[in-house]
């Protein structure tokens, strides 16, 4: 790994050629790099906190004078319990993931004594974009050298200082591998972010975590491919059937165990059939915990005759714009729609192809919802929340996607692979083969992986 | 399938809710469909090929008048032997194919009554682009319903006549089936590609099928993911250890099969300690087809010693722009390399991430080449014109894509589709789960697909 202030062109370059070496390595080789960078920064946390105490001394500043948000300084403290330990355990936990590279996933006899192979290969140079929280550092560079892809780390400026100290420690580390240095490179010159994203000759895939205004400038503005989401617009609908008491308990789990992260619920539609049987012990739930329902007028006036006058009263009414709204807080828009169709249609047109669930006890109205709408994560009977990379087992990952192409949902070390096809021959050439007298036909017999 | 005049935005949303539609159909109403088109197509003949002739006719006249090059004349003729009969033929075939729709990737038990799942389902709407080929249409609309994705074409203005023949045939024949019409699109109102590809809300994948400015364009235009492939530029390269008889075999099949293919070679290698032994041969090969060799100073020094003067007096010398060019000619650059590794830095730096060949007798030089060439093909001992959806036994390509995400090498129904999580739960929610006491640990358990 490099600090490097070199032009990003140049250090894309050496990237993409580190890119070519690391890709042939054997498991080994990424494996003892990744426990090399385990001892260096075991070995750095000293010097790694005190920089990053620096960092943390100019935030408070920042944030005294009203020009950096309490969240940002909180998410840069690397000092927060258990911070730095999750952070090494990370990298341990990434080398004992199953190696991802050089796996068959096809392969076909074409004819005699020539056989096809797809196989698993990294995609070459990564280039990723996060903001402020400095243990991310550690986390990509690992993924990136266990799936034998080069990267290219731009941070947030308010941790400079860290991710110097991190990447100092992870060079020193990575010197004593087969890993080349350039392999990994943090760019720490300003501003630098547009030229970036102009090097589609050398980078292969763009990776932007943080804000959705920030995913929304990067693929706005490169023609590199983008891995990611911008918005994170889920739903729950309740349909006439579900168990009042699970609607409740899902809802809830939705909407407030971390109302910022992208996969917390921002909608709520309910069968109008069932309103008034569901909805008021799920909003009374709700209201205990703080979060602003916005209503429309079905499921006002449904609330309106269930909960008692001072309930009633804070409940809002819902805006158009509410349905389209990642509100991020504990806010909540709330509709009454008549069937499942309906709530399809509205999560298709509205949602963010993220993650939508269907609280129900009707199989049949479960497996229409799941195969009618169209997102990553398609749940029956439970939280929203669910669509996370651990908790699917992934082991780790890289971010949430909600492309439509390449990988969707939980991304983990299979989004950072492509494959190529081998073909071993004997001399075999195109011209032999057709429909014509005396010409040969290809066999296309499907072999055991 | 309709042929329509709309705004594009108009088109896309229909197609986009034509999707949603389309992709919860059974593969039954899919394979209808195909069988419907078939036979439409069939009773429609003497019209479509009446249309053709009108486009044929004025194509001609452009063809007289410099405006249009005779190639495109050829491909646009629907009449020209075998070529309905492919067309025809080739919506069978695709019908034919395993659906690729609902295929269960992944099955994971969470935790007890809490599955997850991962299923195969279309992208959505796929933009498709293509040049003069009017039989490309049936090609592609069966291969977006097969797939369950809606398709807006756009095709070359030499072909509307024929377009909108075909499309009227396929529109009345979807008519009757459960496929809605809005699905399939044809777009012949002209100079809307810009306004298409800034849709980036309704399409999901642009596929075009042309010329390399044509991709380029694209690929500079949108921040719609395109599939697909600007430069062909490919290589074979000859280690010492190369059987000459097989060199020259391979060499000449990858290079006169069809010049203007991309899977065409446009640069030759040859290992300089074995120069005087194998490029002979082969050059004398190419020479007697009409090939243009042009040569570095090692590779010319090695052929004027060995041939006769006559055919080294029309050797040519390479430019260092030939290396970077791909000739879609009988023009072949050709460079003397001192190993495989060179060879293998050669290619990554100037080669399109296409096809690339080596041909050797050594085991440990094919595995190196095959490991090292960052591209989507990598042959050993066979030519590059292997790379191909009907040679890979894929049934059918929608084209051949460098991308280094998706889907790379010859993309058949496999690339037009992607996945979404299902998870079925009881209630289950993540507040439930985590380190503390009294909480739960996910289970993690592989299933059977």
């Amino acid at each position: 790994m490099s600090v490097t202030n070199a032009l990003p062109a140049d250090a894309a370059s050496a990237a993409k050629a580190a890119s070519h070496a690391l890709a042939t390595l054997p498991a080994s080789s990424r494996d003892n790099a990744l426990t090399a960078i385990h001892a260096a920064l075991s070995e750095a946390k000293e010097e790694i906190l005190a920089a990053n105490a620096r960092d943390l001394a100019l935030a408070r500043k920042a944030a005294e004078n009203g020009e950096l948000s309490l969240s940002l300084l909180s998410r840069l403290d690397l000092g927060k319990k258990g911070k730095w330990e999750d952070m090494l355990s990370g990298i341990l936990d990434v080398r004992g993931l199953e190696d991802p590279v050089g796996k068959v996933t096809l392969r076909t006899r074409l004819d005699d004594g020539l056989d096809l192979e797809r196989v698993t290969c990294p995609i070459g140079v990564l280039l990723i974009i996060f903001e402020a929280r400095p243990e991310v550092i550690a986390n990509i560079a690992s993924l990136a050298i266990k799936s034998g892809n080069a990267a290219i780390l731009k941070g947030g400026k308010e941790s400079t200082e860290s991710f110097i100290a991190i990447s100092k420690a992870i060079s020193t580390a990575l010197a004593k591998t087969d890993v080349p240095n350039s392999a990994i490179q943090l760019v720490t010159t300003r501003d630098v972010i547009p030229q970036l994203l102009a090097l589609d000759q050398y980078i292969d895939l763009v990776i932007p975590r943080g804000s959705n205004d920030l995913v929304r400038f990067v693929k706005s503005n490169t023609k590199i491919p983008v891995l990611g989401h911008a918005d994170g617009l889920c739903a729950v609908y309740l349909e006439h059937t579900a168990d009042p008491e699970m609607a409740v308990k899902v809802v809830v789990d939705s909407k407030i165990t971390y109302p910022a992260a992208c996969n917390s619920a921002e909608t709520l539609l309910v069968d109008s059939s069932a309103l008034d049987v569901l909805l008021p012990p799920v909003a009374e739930a709700l209201l205990a915990k703080g979060v602003s329902l916005r209503c429309d007028a079905p499921s006002k006036a449904a609330l309106a005759t269930k909960l008692d006058a001072q309930l009633s009263a804070i409940l809002q009414d819902a805006d158009g714009i509410d349905y389209d709204t990642e509100h991020l807080s504990l806010v909540l828009a709330i509709k009454a729609v008549s069937n499942t169709s309906e709530a399809i249609s509205h999560i298709n047109k509205h949602g963010s192809h993220h993650t939508d669930v269907i609280v129900t006890s009707s199989t049949s109205a479960a497996e229409h919802f799941m195969a009618g709408v169209d997102s990553a994560g398609v749940f029956w009977n439970t939280s929203t929340r669910m669509a996370d990379g651990m908790r699917y087992g992934f082991g780790t990952e890289v971010g949430i996607s909600t492309n439509k192409i390449h990988a969707r949902g939980p991304v983990g070390l299979e989004g950072l692979m492509i494959y190529k096809y081998k073909i071993r021959g004997s001399g075999h050439v195109t011209a032999d083969y057709g429909e014509g007298e005396g010409q040969k036909r290809f066999k296309h017999k499907r072999l055991d992986l």
